[in-house]
């Protein structure tokens, strides 16, 4: 039986028409015009009221954390509450961060993660890999990888995770060979073992610590650094969660002289600035993550960014703890997990502070959302369109409704909303994951369908 | 009676994916999986096969010079023979510029150009208006000219059609209030004709005193003049024809600083330098227009700024002149008539040394010869996409045949070709104009069935 | 008889020493250790302490204004009171603007200058000559300028004395093949008349219009504009009364492409902001010039340029009306006489809020009152050095006594003190020009010994 | 006795004056006129005739490599060979890398140099301190140093004596307490270790392998890397021996932010380029130097830096090794013993191709060989200028004599000259070295009777 989505605005990254969709099983049948989908769909068709809403390709999370083992702790959220969390925020894909831990095989790595993840999701879900522990045999892996459809890496150049610059420009070099993508996350960490020394030996082991020992500059060199060993391999990289004006104009810089350099920011780094940190008590640690919250003129430029359409996603790094987690760093700053949760209000929360604030057209909300990331890890035309062919995965958002965020009635495990209390200005009603309509008038109404994702090489321009 | 497009990739800004399409009547009604598109066109439907071609949204070019008096003469083209050769190269709507010259009113000008245009064209046209005497009428017209769909306007900075700084401001502010958008000709008329004035009492007649006389400091002057006008009345503008590094780089400050600017190049400024005009006798007179053509580094930055989304648009300005024409110069540079024709050539040039020859994407192509246009003009989702309820506006291209351009063979009314010679991998073989096969196998097939077309404000976010 | 100067530093552009100074007549005469040049001076030589100060080269003011009919009116200072306050402020030599009016002859406006300050004058001084009427005989008269020791010209953008960019870039050219140098005061002319008309159509007629109408941006285009003419006839020129990061962005540009620029400001821009412009009344047109003062921001800015030798002088565009005066524009802001006094205090404000404050170091400061201007304005070696064979103008400045600035006490002929009740942490307490102490304990102790320097050629190489 | 230098041209930063000077002991007594400064020198004085010449003060090398072990061999020059051929080329002070290696104290590793040099020295010299193994104890000792006059520090980047990230911000903390300064090697190890290996991986073991692993991306890098640890710190640093217009532009990016940053070159990236590398055998070998040569357009960069004053000094980086010790590379290109002579030559090249080119005037080569080392590195007004008090370090340079350089005629103790046969235009005549004539007619005259310099804090704004 075929469903007929009637009434709505179908949002693409060009541009918006008011048409009526058909979906045919877990596809795509057709967009088109009202009485030739009707006749299309035929007399038994399910006929979705669609009108006054905006359809969005289904959206895709580029960064999640879920079931992550973390400053002796583990993630608040798994990936069945995760992903609960956001497909009812309109996410249909999320892609998460298998990770190759030191001594392990990158095979190994991903097996530990489909386990973690096999027959718990809500959406539809793929992996980056993590590399971590750089040898030949690890080279080698690098195409099964591939092969198996985690076509995209990730870099640390911080953490106990991270990897030396000698590496990043072999993995790099590697990478090339193989036409794959690695996003990194870009602060120089020498810097901040330094600054975090110094605040130590003076007594600051406050949560005020946590930004003061990662500036800004900190960020930005490793930027800096990160694209001049790209520069020198040729190949295009991801900055993941930029966060401050230093980095974007290094960035732009890169892009002055040639180079090809995907961006990606997170909700929290367009929303919320670092005088959280201030706030009494423990309750300042709920904000940390890295790089930390930056100035209010960073959130200006990242939007700039987003308008500009120098930055091409928007993820939200959703690595999630309970408060009572977050304590665990009360006496020592470095030791509070970092993270936020972020899946759920993704989505509506740039619909309202972006769209309707009109600093962003609903167009590139779709691109930053859905058609970017999709062409960036190769899922597109599978995911990220809606059109014929392409996967049934589709946000009814209906515009004009007033809601607000709080910890009370989401769906991830953490016990507090970083935007408590955060006005909303559209509601997600539906959302079909691969024609089947999980979410109903805002509720979730199917369990763990997702399935993973075998994606292809990355195919955005910018 | 229906007619099924089968077995064509549909390429959008986004993405392309492998979809029929159902025309129906001057619209498209449908996009969908093949067996779908089958039973939704009907049994008596017109069935072309498209299969192994890419089918992209008629192309839009913006800048066209038909019938223009100058220089003491008229171009060769009209816009009967000027939209015959357009519709040949796959674009299906233009839009020239109608003029208001010293003592007009603009509704006047306007008017001259419909005579000229009206019941001549083969594929749809509309106007800008180029403002040449502002005055507090000309400043209320520009309210009806957007009312009669004329939304956008031009202006020069140099050439006796010129504007001050101070008129520049006051269109700017004006244009704003009725939510207008301005293309402008960036060039220092001053620098100009101190040059000019120079090279004339050294004698020095010839060709090669064209670019000797407007460097491209000149147009990087411009440019940066006209974007700081545009700053102050905060106003986005249109840089059209764009020809080198140093105007690029005066708008990525612009740009860096927050402002919106659009651009636009041409494939001269791409694909061909100013060593041609060191052609012998009058052989490099056949290559002058303003600004004229630049270095082989500049068609580097150009090809770099479209593949990085800097660059959103490639029009022609086609303004052609016969060899005959073109010799009223040969005593004197300043009197070359200055133009080439463009229009039948744009979309395979495009296809084969941006697409083909890897700087850009198809996707890329599609963004700046008919998405990102249509967006600028205010016609989108009218023309500029293959979505339900666009006009039938589709240019089927064949990749991986190839041709080759002569003078012998174009519909241009001019006897000579500036890439005679010029090898090609692609052909234009259909072309759809609001549901009508008006090209087939290469061929015009339908006569003058262009329409005028009433254009909407500019809604293009870049 | 000699005259010996003991004990003092003697500071210089590249560092400072330790050293007696020798005067004989109108030179020095050596510099050197104490012991020798005591033996030097001779047992009949008058010796001066000046121990615990420092000796600066005559102060040298490139941009005064005296005596000038301007706005319908005279300003408040001409040749003899202003070159008063001049000397008792260490300026030992001013650069005022000769004017050739509409209609003259440079020899005619010099002429009327010379007729000015001749016989007036109580410091030495010379003339920039400034151009408004282009033409050939002009062109020709410049070389006459050159050699009768007018070395340097100066061109407006703006007013009703404003050349365009054709004759600018004429002018340019002619002093390329006469080895002149020009300042220009850049501001579009053309935004401020359309910003000026604006205001008045709105009723806006007071003086927080003045500031309104001529924005930073209408600095920095002019600014832009005139580098780029200049970089097409590839010479050097000065930009006078830099007030804005704006323009200061700009002018790096162009240095970053390979020009050479001059950069003049003035303590106006950089210890006054526009702020003052919403004093009550006519309080705030005792502020006005042109360009206006600006934001907090841009003083930064042109410290840090001066810190990083990017800006080459501080004079003072000295050019002072009464109260009475600035209040004709009391029902127009167009009206008000722009400008405001400024030689008393240059040096002293310099070193209080420049060296004092920790923004230069006195070698700094050295450099763009008196090495830089000397150099620049074509009077090194005989201005802008204490060595011998130069002349004898010495600025010996007490550091470490208090002083407030109060209109009171000051020499110039207005009835107020832009920065009334100013404090001041240093002293000029004796001046020498050419050998003769004209300043004693701070006051003036001769009369109108000043004489018309001719000048060489530039020879600033930064 | 004193010396009377009689009709030369003195030189200084600022500007050049025709005047006679007079040495007593060791210091300069006076600059004065002619008539006065006989009378000065007294009947018994010696008079040195030096009309038609300039006297540069002293020249300063601030970077040299005498006796040092590296690559498994010893530089061909010690500290008496080196310093011979630095007096004979004018250079009256160096100041040599002493060196705490791994395990050492800053003591040890000072004591260790003052053997090598304590004695040997024809010229004066002084140390920085090469920091390789960072500790609280070093930390401490850090005052030490800046007590015993050794006030500048240098830290690698690269090489087996880097240092990491961390400790560089550590050490910069460090001094900014003690008021020091370093100079920094600046490559990216990581990216030149991954380079290397694969020149090896594929086979390519000659000298081309060289620069190709070793890219100006590489040193960019590591010049924005350090550049965001000294703005955290808020600390101005020295970029030593830049080579390319990457580094350059970001150099100036880090200035348009507010940083302070102390550029050094070199005379071999200002003259030769990386074509040399392509020589036939081990020719290539001789120009083998870290970083190593680069393109023409980095040389045009480079004298553009020094011709706005964006380059403070020239130093040599004088590391010389023989053919035969170069030949110890002969199959794995990194073994080649890496550096060149160069302090015989750099007064009289910079004065031939800096200065009589027309690329920089004489006061600007003053600034960079005396004026500005000095003052960088605390030895001002001691050194670096000729004025009363400073020591009698004084070069005559006679220009429009023609000369060449050969191996055959040169002091240093290799057997090739990189220069070969490269046409001089001026030739340095006489050397004094604290009144001393230490060279004479272009011959040493006196043996080794150079002295330690205890220096001061560094004191240049620029």
């Amino acid at each position: 039986m075929k469903k007929l989505l009637k009434g709505g605005t179908v949002v693409s990254g060009g541009g918006s028409v008011l048409a009526d969709v058909v979906l045919d099983g877990e596809k795509v049948a057709a967009v088109g015009l009202p009485r030739d989908m009707e006749e299309l769909a035929g007399v038994d068709a399910q006929v979705v009221d669609v009108s006054g809403c905006l359809l969005f390709p289904g959206f895709i999370d580029a960064h999640t954390h879920f079931d992550l083992h973390v400053a002796g702790t583990v993630t608040a959220d798994d990936f069945e509450t995760g992903t609960r969390a956001a497909i009812r925020g309109g996410t249909t894909s999320i892609i998460d961060f298998g990770t190759q831990y030191p001594g392990e095989s990158l095979a190994q790595g991903l097996a530990n993660w489909h386990e973690k993840a096999d027959g718990k999701c809500y959406c539809d879900y793929g992996f980056h890999m993590s590399i971590t522990d750089w040898n030949p045999e690890v080279s080698r892996e690098v195409q099964d990888m591939m092969d198996a459809g985690v076509t995209s890496f990730k870099l640390y150049m911080t953490y106990d995770t991270q990897v030396d610059d000698e590496t990043i420009f072999s993995i790099l070099r590697r990478l090339k060979e193989v036409h794959g993508i690695t996003g990194v996350h870009c602060e120089n960490s020498g810097m901040i073992a330094a600054l975090q020394a110094e605040a130590k030996a003076a007594g600051h082991m406050g949560v005020s610590s946590h930004p003061a020992t990662r500036p800004a500059a900190a960020e930005a060199e490793a930027i800096g650094r990160l694209l001049r060993l790209a520069q020198v391999v040729d190949i295009p990289v991801v900055v993941v969660h930029l966060t401050c004006k230093e980095g974007y104009d290094v960035i732009m810089e890169a892009r002055r002289r040639g180079q090809k350099v995907y961006v990606e920011t997170c909700p929290q780094y367009l929303l919320m600035d670092d005088s959280l940190y201030k706030l009494p008590g423990m309750e300042g640690a709920k904000y940390v993550c890295a790089p930390p919250l930056r100035k209010k003129e960073d959130q200006e430029c990242l939007w700039q960014g987003l308008a500009a359409g120098q930055i091409q996603t928007v993820s939200t790094d959703h690595c999630s703890f309970t408060t009572e987690q977050k304590a665990l760093g009360k006496d020592d700053f470095t030791k509070i997990p970092g993270g936020m949760p972020g899946v759920e209000t993704r989505g509506t929360l740039l619909y309202t502070y972006g769209v309707d604030a009109g600093r962003i057209t609903k167009e590139q909300m779709c691109r930053v959302l859905s058609e970017n990331p999709a062409r960036l890890y190769g899922m597109y035309p599978q995911k990220g369109v809606i059109a014929p062919g392409s996967d049934g995965d589709i946000v009814v958002l209906r515009p004009g409704v007033e809601d607000v965020i709080t910890a009370e009635n989401q769906l991830s495990s953490t016990d507090y909303a970083p935007l408590e209390g955060t006005k909303l200005t559209a509601r997600i009603e539906r959302v079909f994951l691969r024609g089947r309509e999980v979410v109903k008038d805002g509720k979730v109404a199917e369990e763990k369908t997702g399935r993973f994702v075998k994606r292809g090489e990355y195919a955005l321009e910018a």
